[in-house]
């Protein structure tokens, strides 16, 4: 019990800590230009999550898809201490498939099958805006190559709220 | 670098390892038959988001609320290695107002301000059921007594895939 617990304050205290960001165990990791698809997400602390998010009147049919947004731990906790983003810091975005009328529901939205895997990483010595985004086909794609930086970043810095992150959506970064 | 990967290995290794459940430093704490908040849970694995579940057929007005459910760290590698919920497992419920039409946005839903706290704990020595149910009045409880036990296992006991959890809405913990 009690070396467990300082173990888990010695890593609290590693990362990102003295050693520089490289110490963390969550940065993201590359393969030449290619990032590799990150590893023990699905334990990272979830930004915020959203329901059939769009950006344009047009209607579509259906509910849309969940998105989840996990965010690197030593990143999160960086921003939640500085409100500022290090370099290093990793969104993974899983989309699920929105499924109702399951089981004993009779109206609402659950997580269903996951439909994509997808990623963004901040690092200003790599990428020219800062941010690169990431698509890895649902986990298919063991490395991704970066979306050519109008794909997806001239809306990100247009309208995230913070150094082109949705904030605004996330209710564990913003300040309700 | 290669530090913080060792003291990483070593949590994995030791929750809920050799020392039993009781050296996992993110099991349940009551004091005398209150639990007490969890804490750190925001950083918990979530095992699944639903937005406006319901069981009936009255219609409500609006989206509802989306739920976030979190689990233990501990129970939760616990369940994806064994398929079963040891003693200490401990979800936690955020419910959260659904907020639309907010910047850019002209579709869909995303979680605004929180609405709710509640939690449920697996203790086979404590609950005549197994489990118990907490409400945290969205976080102005410190300390919670259980609910009654017909209020909310009944349901659970019905309907819940697998030990009375809905395995079946959770996405990370059912096997699609």
């Amino acid at each position: 019990m009690r070396l467990s617990w300082l173990v888990a304050v010695a890593i609290a205290t590693l990362t990102p800590g003295e050693n520089g960001p490289a110490s963390a165990p969550d940065l993201p990791h590359f393969e030449g230009a290619a990032l590799v698809q990150p590893t023990g997400y699905e334990e990272w602390p979830v930004a915020g999550t959203s329901l059939g998010l769009s950006y344009s009147e047009s209607s579509t049919a259906g509910p849309g898809s969940f998105h989840r947004v996990y965010m690197n731990p030593s990143a999160y906790r960086a921003f939640k201490r500085t409100g500022t983003f290090p370099d290093g810091t990793t969104f993974v975005l899983e989309l699920f498939e929105a499924r109702e009328r399951t089981s004993i529901l009779k109206g609402g939205f659950f997580e269903g099958r996951r439909t994509g895997l997808e990623a963004s990483v901040k690092d200003r010595a790599r990428f020219a805006s800062g941010w690169a985004y990431f698509g890895f086909e649902n986990g298919a794609r063991a490395r991704a190559l970066a979306h050519g930086e109008t794909e997806c970043h001239a809306c990100h810095a247009a309208h995230g709220q913070v150094d082109s992150v949705f904030v605004q959506f996330y209710p564990k970064l913003r300040a309700d």
